[in-house]
């Protein structure tokens, strides 16, 4: 019931009037009603403008009309829709007096409260099986002519009057608040759900063992194996990142959401974007993440007693709700090219954005592997790539502009770089925020410590593997990456000691988890066995298979043997 | 039943005598027994010294006594082990006289014939749910003193006699071809399972319409964004790669084993290793290739109709399987540390391996994007990276030697340089292998000129996705790569008008492809509404489930509301 207590419970929240509260809120909180949020069509996502479903009001009745006019409008993907909600908040074009305002959205209720049949003109169903979410029913959603009062649009913003006349909101920027927290959310969410994958991999690497290290000794644990904890430790490190970094977003959208209720809306289009951009920068960390550790886990990590087959299809999706990774980066590249045009007049740019006014020729001064333990210097290393790839990007389009190409089309032609930009703007963003939190949390001097090697530690991971852009930069030169390669194995073996104590401090209790290779006594090898001999499948020596398909194809094989003999 | 065809058929073919054959190969092709191999155990797969079941001769009745000793010594994984088959190929010390000979395989019956109960002494059983591969049952396996004859050890390489003195084989490397025969198989193999995902996302993308793309105008093909391209592009220019390197691969296997049969082994350490490096480079890259693949399909790719949650279940455990991939890629590694001592004694090469001897101080000279389309050109940025990657390794582990670091010690700690040095050296295998399969290709020009595209196009994409490599070996500038990055952007073009016939050259029908997104008339949205509409749950409007549990749970919160008012 995910979507009852997120996406419908806040819609109707935020785009609710209080007079329509008091006929809706207490029914969602008690559970008297169950929705969702159908937004998604068939042959729609990611363009809002494109969705096809109307609500057409009728003036002479004060109704809406919804339909589904095409087979491509059906509402699909929403979860739960298909069996189990009884309502939905749903986004459709509004029409009034002939005329076309976009997309709103309107509640419907799709089912009976008697025997919870799907009301006249309401066809509903299941989208059938997929990646993940196998408990999650998202359904899809036909509407035929169906009509509901005209209170029953989301009228906090705009209104539809009796006479059909329409109001348009004060701000269009009120809608983006709620798509902002979303993302901001998510942000954490990935962080907890990387942090169970590294959890699960780091405590069964310090219970494994394979191959041989040193010849003649024993079987090592994997955790030792260098290339293991290439694995592994990057993984806890962005988890803190991201659960750390999520929480600092947290903190800046609230003090947003009070500026703006002063009608300061400034700092809107900076969260907007970076809030879009990390979504799917984290996302898609999380999501390659989880596989490494999977993988890491060798064959047993393919076993859903690993839990990592479930954590995987819960948090892979991530990668294409909420917004969809790749239009996410490119919202952010609109913002940077915007700051850059910016930079380029002399105009003020916010704070975070000031690395456009770096310096290019500025050259990184660390000359020994320590030198590559500062954070300034690591900082600036993130700035002046973040710098270069914004900076190209914004040449490259500009270049396109002048040999006359069209704005979409320059626009289009480069999103090769645009998309690098985003990235390399969002990873200095987390570096930053990561940093930054570890200075200001409370805690002991161990533990601050090495929170602080996981701060330097990630940087340089990030580092290593984007190194061509920070040489692109030119900040960095090829010596100084052999020191970072050097500092980044010195901190393997710092962290190598504290990494079962790094992934216990996640916290997650063993049913939490799930996991039998995550087991926090270790005892992995006996709950497997465990594990397995409980299948349904195994309560039987012999399968029922056997003598439906196997005895008759085994005997008929045996006949056709003998009797060639 | 696939590892009856192939691991048992196999094992039993080139592992027994011919005596030993007229005793069970008919059985096996006319599949009067069912078979698996079963090595892997509990607690030990990758290493092979480290397995624990063993087979112990009994001089007195002329028997091999099998035995699992512990716990983590249960065989675990092998296919179909648990419910369906009758026998098994199972990898176990020998013991015999009081000394451990290492693995060898023997020939197990695990079930009767009469009535597929396990036999005595055996207990067999499911390993449970698992990510993939969900219709085959991977099973484990406990020996309890399990006897068999004498002749059901594999001989052909080396005997126990009736009075238990042991005959080593031959030549130890003689073992080595099923693994280098299987390998290269797998690189063809994940070729197809990536075209297969890129024939569904081509052809998705060529009916999917999302967004804008000039302000005004219709929403355009998905196609038709560059962000899209880079999504698909790369992916089809890989699977024509792994496919014809396969093929390669292919070639030379069968070279060598002609040559073998004449007693030259030579080219044995370098087809070992490579194949090996090449299983773990084309699959992981086959892995997360299937994933962008998924993922640029939107939300549907989530749905099973898209059949990419199959496709990945059964291609993502190459990764693992028969050989996993980072033990895999540091296999490469030694032949290639090997090389490098050779070529700093000026010690003879193979021909592949003489770009160690390129000069490090050799620039690349191209100064136009079309410089970048000369493969010379850009065989020679591959040779200098994979050039670079190898003599650092090689340096940083006599670094470590010198250092006074122990032999294991001084490898362990330069993972992080040898797994880069192995990706290189492979990828520039498969660049070659791919331009040369492509000029003997035989075909109409038009057909080459667009494969030569592909070739052109997978190098300059390897070289934007690991331009920090290509920096450190010196070979190219910044300025250079800024030509390539124009390069790629013009053969984006270039490919656009031919993507979907170079898909539709895979060849996949329908029925085997079974995706409604891959459909080849491209009917899409009409068949994800069927194929949702056929769910076994869309049979009723009202889910059982309502009936159950959701009724009670609305009826009582009713209730409670009511009785507080
Ligand atoms: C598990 C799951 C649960 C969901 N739950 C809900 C729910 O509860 N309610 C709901 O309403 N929806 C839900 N959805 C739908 C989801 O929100 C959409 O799938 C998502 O918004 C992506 O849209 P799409 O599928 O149209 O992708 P598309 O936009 O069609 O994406 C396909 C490809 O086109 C590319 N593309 C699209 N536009 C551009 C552009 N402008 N520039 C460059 N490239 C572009 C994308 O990058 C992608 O590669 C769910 C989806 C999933 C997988
Ligand atoms: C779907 C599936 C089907 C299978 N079918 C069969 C079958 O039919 N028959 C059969 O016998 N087996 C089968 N297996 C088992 C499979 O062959 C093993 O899982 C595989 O060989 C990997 O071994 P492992 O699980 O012991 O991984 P491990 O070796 O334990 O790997 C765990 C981690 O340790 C690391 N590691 C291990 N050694 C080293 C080293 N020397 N240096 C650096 N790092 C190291 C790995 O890189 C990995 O990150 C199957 C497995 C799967 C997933
Ligand atoms: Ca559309």
């Amino acid at each position: 019931m995910h979507l009852h207590t997120t996406m419908f419970l806040q819609s109707v929240s935020f785009q609710m009037t209080e007079e329509q509260h008091k006929k809706w809120l207490a029914a969602i909180t008690n559970y008297t009603i169950i929705g969702t949020y159908a937004q998604t069509e068939l042959g729609h996502g990611t363009y809002l403008r494109g969705l096809e479903t109307t609500a057409t009001y009728d003036t002479s009745t004060q109704e809406f009309v919804l339909h589904s006019p095409t087979l491509t409008s059906l509402k699909w993907w929403p979860g739960n829709l298909g069996k189990l909600v009884t309502h939905a908040i749903v986004a459709a074009r509004l029409i009034t007096r002939g005329k076309d305002y976009g997309i709103h959205l309107f509640m419907v209720q799709l089912r009976s409260m008697e025997d919870h049949s799907s009301l006249p003109g309401i066809e509903l169903g299941d989208i059938g099986p997929k990646l993940g979410y196998s408990n999650v029913d998202n359904g899809f959603l036909r509407l035929e002519y169906v009509r509901i009062p005209r209170d029953q649009m989301c009228m906090k913003f705009s209104q539809v009057h009796p006479d059909g006349t329409y109001s348009a909101p004060p701000h269009s920027k009120l809608s983006y608040n709620s798509m902002v927290h979303i993302r901001s959310g998510l942000v954490k969410r990935v962080g907890i759900g990387l942090s169970k994958g590294a959890t699960i991999a780091t405590r069964y690497s310090a219970v494994r063992r394979q191959s041989e290290l040193i010849p003649g000794r024993p079987e090592p644990l994997i955790m030792d194996y260098q290339s293991q904890q290439m694995k592994l430790f990057p993984q806890i490190a962005t988890a803190y990142a991201f659960i750390l970094t999520g929480f600092q977003l947290g903190q800046v959208f609230l003090s947003y959401i009070a500026e703006a209720k002063e009608g300061d809306f400034s700092a809107l289009p900076e969260l907007h974007s970076t809030s879009a951009g990390l979504k799917a920068f984290t996302t898609e960390s999380t999501r390659g993440g989880l596989e490494v550790l999977r993988m890491s886990c060798g064959g047993h990590g393919f076993s859903s007693a690993s839990a990592f087959p479930e954590i995987y299809g819960a948090f892979s999706p991530t990668c294409t709700f909420e917004g969809e990774n790749t239009v996410m980066l490119l919202q952010t590249a609109r913002f940077l090219m915007k700051s850059a045009r910016q930079a380029m007049k002399g105009a003020k740019l916010t704070p975070f954005m000031s690395y456009l006014l770096l310096n290019q020729h500025e050259r990184c001064r660390a000359s020994k592997p320590d030198d590559f333990l500062d954070m300034d210097t690591l900082l600036l290393a993130y700035s002046h790539r973040a710098r270069r790839m914004v900076t190209t990007s914004f040449r490259c389009i500009e270049a396109d502009l002048k040999e006359g190409k069209n704005n979409g089309i320059a626009w289009n032609n480069n999103h090769l770089h645009l998309l690098a930009a985003s990235t390399a703007h969002c990873h200095l963003f987390v570096v930053d925020s990561f940093n930054k939190a570890v200075q200001a949390i409370q805690c002991e001097d161990r533990t601050r410590r090495i929170l602080r090697v996981l701060v330097q530690f990630y940087a340089l991971d990030g580092i290593l593997k984007n190194k061509g852009e920070f040489l692109e930069s030119g900040y960095i030169t090829v010596d100084q990456l052999d020191l970072v390669s050097k500092q980044f194995i010195s901190l393997l073996a710092v962290i190598r000691p504290n990494a079962v104590a790094l992934v216990d401090a996640f916290d997650f209790r063993d049913l939490k988890l799930g996991s039998v290779l995550g087991r926090y006594d270790g005892n992995v090898y006996e709950n497997l066995y465990k594990w397995a001999k409980s299948a349904p499948l195994n309560r039987k020596d012999v399968a029922d298979a056997y003598h439906l398909h196997l005895k008759p194809f085994l005997e008929e094989n045996q006949r056709r043997v003998q009797s060639r003999l």
